[in-house]
């Protein structure tokens, strides 16, 4: 089945934050790509990825970066599909360079920011099912059934305290 | 026509703000509502409102607050439908502590986080449209001619300078 | 006997931190209940948590919460007990993002929010403590002779410089 | 009938933020005394208030300072009873430094902090009265009345939009 | 004769700004163009622009933009012309976001920033008027002599304290 | 020789940042004493110490403290003598929060602050050593052949690169 | 007299904020000098008046800045006097570029900072008092007069709430 | 062949940032040279540095320095040639102190400031080549070809998330 959801991320040192989101929708059998894309380092592959990424039957776009994070807003500016936006971790400032960088967007684009790190990464993943879910009651069901899964191991966290 | 997205705002104070993403949503001609749902003044009425948001018939809730602004995190904690948060600028801090309490939910309840102020006012009623976009041409096909528009107006703008 | 205060925390991660805040309430002899209470996972729980705490006899709700920290201040919107709120150290920015989350409360709910972190769980079972203590002497009293012990370690370790 | 409840700020130009305390103290009819009590310029009249405040029969009292804001924090250090510390917006960094000076305080003297400026204001009324409400079910009852006219106001506003 | 200096803003709100460049340029008699190009509302003139700035003859751009600025790093990626970007004051954030956007470009393509606001307007003027300097004596002299009136200012100034 | 420069600090723990004011000190052979003092845990016995420094022959005192560090404002409260502020590095703050509440003093009351953590320690010593010096012509001496040493070690560590 | 205090800023548009220092040195009877000296755009001058501050007989050198503010810290390495750095209210970060660019001095060279902004300028020129107090009893005595005149000030604002 | 650019910085524990810088003009095959010059321990020395830059054929300088860091903006107030200013992670506030102490520079003297740290070392390098390169089409080639290796880079590390 062709991809839904497309994952790219500014540099393979992101990967292990985009990782997470790719987990989710794995385990919410939502078929994805996933691919490595550098605003700065690859902007003509960024500019024909978002060109041609509804053509291709793509629903929602992931993207991450940190520091000066330009990938999510710019694949944003040259596709009408929804992208999400997950600010990696950066070294120095911690992602709120990331963060925003990815959220101040001006009137007119908008990018779907997450969480900074880790949070953001299962978060993209699960925004992405909940874009799709609001129009695909199969995965629908299965967002809710995660959701129920999660609050049975919190309920069951507080008897080991 | 049934509404397709839900606007609601902590206080009417942050009307200013989201009137601005119910402008783009007239403009786009996608059926709304909106209502003034407060996290911490009226707590009940918000969990009742985001449970029932999918079966009336939602398809996205944009949900704007300013300060310790819980209002999108709680609902999208009680939907699975796909929450926008418009962090409202805040007498104090700008709207950094709106940011903050909004975009940095933790792995498991996602909310699709923008600006702050009227730019994320403008950008979560876009941000709504190309989610129901990528599933309805005719909205999407509006979106694409709003940028069309406002591309224009960038290129005239430059003749002024 | 019942308990006097109630402990609760966002997620069994944040124990750490609420130990040491059920650390300062049995060296005080004051009777408290522990429990995960996740504001985004578990919303109804919570909910029944706060709704029933002054019914079951608590006096001073202890809530703590990392990141977009929504746990102190949704208890504090469905009761008029207490509410203390514990920023716990976030993994990204240190819990700033905890503390605006807990402490920019709108006006008509407050928190008493105290320290990020260790000093802050320290700190909510004083504060409950004092809170109990302006009205129960004999707590008051435990308080005054745990400030005399901590006044002379500080004076003893001046020697040791 | 005594002051239950003692308001302090460290400069008249406090009284702006500190008399919306007062307010709701009037507001729910809890006796409570005022006085400008600056740490700095009158650090002995500071700690004599602190020292006598509970045999003097205040059950909380509510701090405002700005700044490097050492007044809460100070009296904590000379009472075991309850203090309420209100940030007040200061000029140059929006009371930022207001919040850090007073909620950071270290393991052994807690401070109960609200938000910055004027929601802090308000907040620190009521959270004295939530302290007191806890042992008095009359103000208790005058707290929930509060809160039900408050939620109505929500639900009115929302007509108006 | 033609054109050394490329100007370029996101908006034709950043002009206030952007004209003390030019200001700049003029005064040192450097021939220059200017153009309203957006990162997110013309990319693809955006590209067009960057691509073809070197065989123009530029020798310097200078972008500037506000928020989550992306012109100048995205046109840093596009050209292998020094790129100097001017972070706009925004009006939220008072221009951090638009600082940590453009100077925290990942290794790889640099952007030449200055400051926020008005001071990184005319330096942005000044700084391109310093690297075509270093290769013309002329221009170079200039630069010297509006240093020297500068000087003779402020020691002006100094008599009418 | 009686000491002329008093050495505070809050607790135990800033002893790393506080001895190398001493190491300073000591170096510079300027006669000092050393005490922990806490504002929040030993009040009185800080407001003893500072109301009495002046008569004991201290000419300045210099005050470590981290997070809410009450303790150099307030022992400046209580003397006319110059008092250093030194911001101990916090756990989760990472001294902002120190810094902060030091150096924001009102107009009234100043504090003479230095860098956070290390280099505020051993800066702090060298400030004092420089307000003794502009009376004492040995200490003067002694503080420019430091200065000599260092700018020697710093031109020879420029052969190693 | 000769001045014992010398009060440098980088800028006629600092003097604001310097003036206030003027006017406490002038209460209190302490001789003083006031100068524009700018780090960047009189560097020469710079340097000469501090490398011959003590020569001519000053004792303290108190420097106000905004922005990159280089000047008191330029100024501390070119003289073993103490320099009293004044953080002037920046127009796009309110002071706290300014702040950190004094403040955070590497060991070695130390700089006296205070308060961002007016209280800033009040404290230097109290803090110049204090330290020539601290070898001259009539200066600290008029420091203590002060002090109590403002205590009173305190004391009587009370009344008036 | 005589240095194009040369490279200073602060203190020998900023080598590991600079170094990139380095490694970047080696591989360009552009001659530099290295030395540390301190603002603060050796200011006679920068000062002649900056003096003398552009007689010995320098045609762009690039100054590190973390913490409160005046040399890129010292050095640029001395010299006419553009200067480049990296800010080294500090160790208390991770270079946000440098950045700000670096860029935010008055009107009348710009630093091209870089990332901070790492990113920001390599990116120094790699402007001061594209300065250069503007004006020699060796240098331009040379970055260009750098530039078309760094993209198979991240196009190949796609292959292996």
């Amino acid at each position: 089945m062709s991809a839904k959801v497309g994952v790219i991320m500014g540099s393979k040192s992101d990967w292990d934050t985009m990782k997470l989101a790719c987990d989710v929708l794995e385990e919410l059998q939502i078929p994805y790509e996933k691919k490595v894309v550098s605003a700065h380092r690859t902007p003509d592959l960024m500019f024909e990825y978002a060109e041609t990424a509804a053509e291709r039957g793509l629903k929602v776009i992931i993207a991450g970066a940190g520091g000066a994070a330009h990938l999510p807003g710019m694949v944003a500016a040259k596709t009408v599909l929804p992208v999400i936006g997950v600010p990696v971790k950066s070294s120095n400032l911690s992602g709120l360079d990331s963060l925003l960088s990815i959220v101040q967007m001006p009137g007119g684009i908008p990018v779907a920011t997450v969480a900074i790190g880790n949070a953001g990464g299962t978060n993209a993943g699960l925004l992405a099912a909940q874009m799709l879910g609001a129009f695909d009651p199969d995965i629908q069901a299965r967002v809710i059934a995660r959701r129920e899964r999660v609050k049975q191991e919190v309920l069951e966290s507080s008897e080991t305290l």
